[in-house]
């Protein structure tokens, strides 16, 4: 159930001693092959950390040996001497795994603005190097935990192969902290182009759809590498769908564990004229801080809900408009339905449904609540 | 200091009862002419409001006789019966003022999704018509109040002609009780063409600039009334300036009053490639959920900045960006500046500098930080 679910990898978690609490903060995951194919998604914030202008030109040639993270620190805004410091952590796991330097993938979380300190790092990542284990994975997803209040991991079983994952990040509700985290291996026999397909496509339809508070952050990076070490050829189709599990599994996790969140709310958009203007149906309810905050209120407030799908581009009547919470349709035809006292939201789980009545697409967008927690954590964090 | 501050218009705030409050809640602003030009700017959400529908029709001539709002129900999603009520009200407005029913104006604000209680509501107006007075501008500022602590009024005055102004809403803060209205009136001797120009071109810098929480009412209204009572023609560059200045106050004032709100930000972007550059980057600062969290906890995080300004399409350079706080340039080159521990928060006023080195358009936007009360206010309201 993680990164070493699958044969082929190695991982270890260390306390490197970057984190004021103590807890571990150094991990790696490394392919020992024989294929050694890889590929990524980045953040597209254009102010993007060290770690992702590096992994971004090292994972260029689809291969890489091993990933090396650590929380404590983002590296983010930290001008050149943050992008040598990246090139130093990166040519030090090379050295201590026997590889290039120029295969090794760097993934930081935590504030953003600040060095740094790089004889802990440096001393953690041998330190990892030598706790490196086939059993690893779990110590791994512990050390890569910033606000996350559990560590994150997932597998799919397959005959005869296997993708593991694990994750961090408080959903995007942390970016100054900063950053969804991932990494997603499989044994599977494929290509760097296969790989790299499969990864775009699952994480299209789990952590592109995950929105707790529509902030982006400077590190997030989803990095997947294939051993092949269970000699088993699997087909784009599978791989995808292996993926995909894996990656939508890592999401709800994140959703679940959302700084301050009181509720997990889906938003599923139905009958919209396209996938995009389903999603833009979808975001733009996620992104609403008044609806968000009815929520947390227990309030079915589907007037909020009505005054964030109008200010979208998408195909729609505002007279036609349906809308359903926990199953309840509380707005028919653009105007009042059932009684709003119906709906019960006094569970974490809350679903709402939208029809925009213009055609076959469905899409769905997790999101939460906006708490008075949120606030706490996001102002008192790193005063 | 209000509507009735310009010559030739009488207004009126009564209690109808639409409130539990029982507090004013129907205000009526009229012009006595001798002109009767009018223009107004209304809410760009696709789901409006049956009066912005109404009052839209109503000003495609140029001409308003009469402005009728009320507070205590926002008339929005009530499908063809809302559409019916505003129709009705604009109806025996016209009757209780011996004028036409095109030519009154009709705004609401309250909870979406519930009709009004229309006899009350006519009741109302008829009262406020009979309690008319050229000093009614404060009574009139009064029943248009929702979520306000103060009644909001302005007035520019001018050598022998004044433009007046009343506003109400908790600046955007508040889209479901629900909106920003705006009376703004003039004595100056004008057409309806150039009040229709100079209005646009006031609001484009002033209410479009303030974005408390970048959510967007079904009800926003902003109407302006020109008497020619005066008798001073004024050129349409002077008429914009008095404009603009009575808009910039009232905006200024819905800011400084924005639900739940512990600081006023001023967010300047300075040397951006053009004014659409500016206001992207500015507003993508004033929207993001973890800067505005930060500001409340008094915290001077500079990487929240930089990463809401990345995840726009401006033009600028990562390595090139400056961010200063309250005078303390935090942020240099796109990395660590100044000591953040100098940055004093303890002011309501924050000014947040963001140097884009790209060209020499400059922008301000005006927002407020995400609190504690913001969340408590907007999760309690209606239920």
């Amino acid at each position: 159930m993680s990164t070493t679910t699958p044969a082929g990898f190695r991982a270890a978690g260390v306390t490197a001693g970057l984190k004021p609490s103590g807890r571990p903060d150094v991990a790696l995951v490394v392919n020992d092959g024989p294929d050694h194919h890889a590929a990524a998604v980045f953040t597209t914030n254009r102010v993007e950390a060290a770690p992702v202008t590096w992994s971004r030109q090292t994972l260029a040639d689809g291969r890489a040996d091993a990933v090396v993270l650590n929380s404590g620190g983002a590296n983010a805004c930290t001008g050149a001497q943050g992008f040598q410091d990246t090139h130093a952590t990166a040519e030090h796991t090379a050295e201590v795994l026997g590889v290039s330097a120029g295969d090794v993938v760097v993934c930081s979380t935590g504030l953003i603005g600040e060095l740094l300190p790089m004889d802990k790092l440096v001393a953690g990542v041998t330190a990892a190097g030598a706790a490196l284990a086939t059993d690893g994975g779990a110590s791994a997803a512990e050390a890569i935990m910033t606000t996350d209040t559990v560590s994150k991991t997932a597998a799919a079983a397959r005959d005869g192969w296997s993708v593991g994952g694990m994750a961090k990040g408080a959903g995007m509700l942390a970016p100054a902290l900063a950053t969804m985290l991932v990494v997603v291996t499989t044994d599977a026999v494929t290509s760097a182009e296969d790989l790299d397909a499969a990864l775009r496509e699952a994480t299209r339809t789990t952590f592109d759809r995950i929105d707790s508070d529509g902030c982006m952050s400077t590190n997030d990076t989803v990095v997947a590498m294939a051993s092949g070490a269970s000699g088993t050829a699997v087909s784009p189709s599978d791989l995808t769908e292996a993926i995909r599990e894996v990656c939508a599994d890592l999401a709800r996790q994140l959703i679940g564990d959302a700084e301050g969140a009181a509720h997990d709310i889906e938003i599923v958009v139905h009958q919209a004229a396209s996938e995009a203007d389903g999603l833009e149906v979808a975001r733009s309810i996620a992104r609403n801080n008044l609806f968000k905050c009815a929520i947390f209120g227990k309030d079915p407030n589907w007037g909020r809900v009505l005054a964030a799908v109008g200010t979208t581009g998408a195909a729609f009547e505002p007279a036609q408009l349906d809308v359903s919470i926990n199953g309840v349709q509380v707005c028919r035809a653009g105007g009042v339905g059932e009684d709003r006292t119906l709906v019960d939201l006094e569970q974490r789980e809350v679903r709402v449904e939208v029809d925009l009545h213009a055609g076959s697409d469905e899409v769905t967008v997790w999101t939460n609540d906006l708490t008075h927690d949120y606030v706490h954590e996001n102002s008192a964090y790193s005063t």
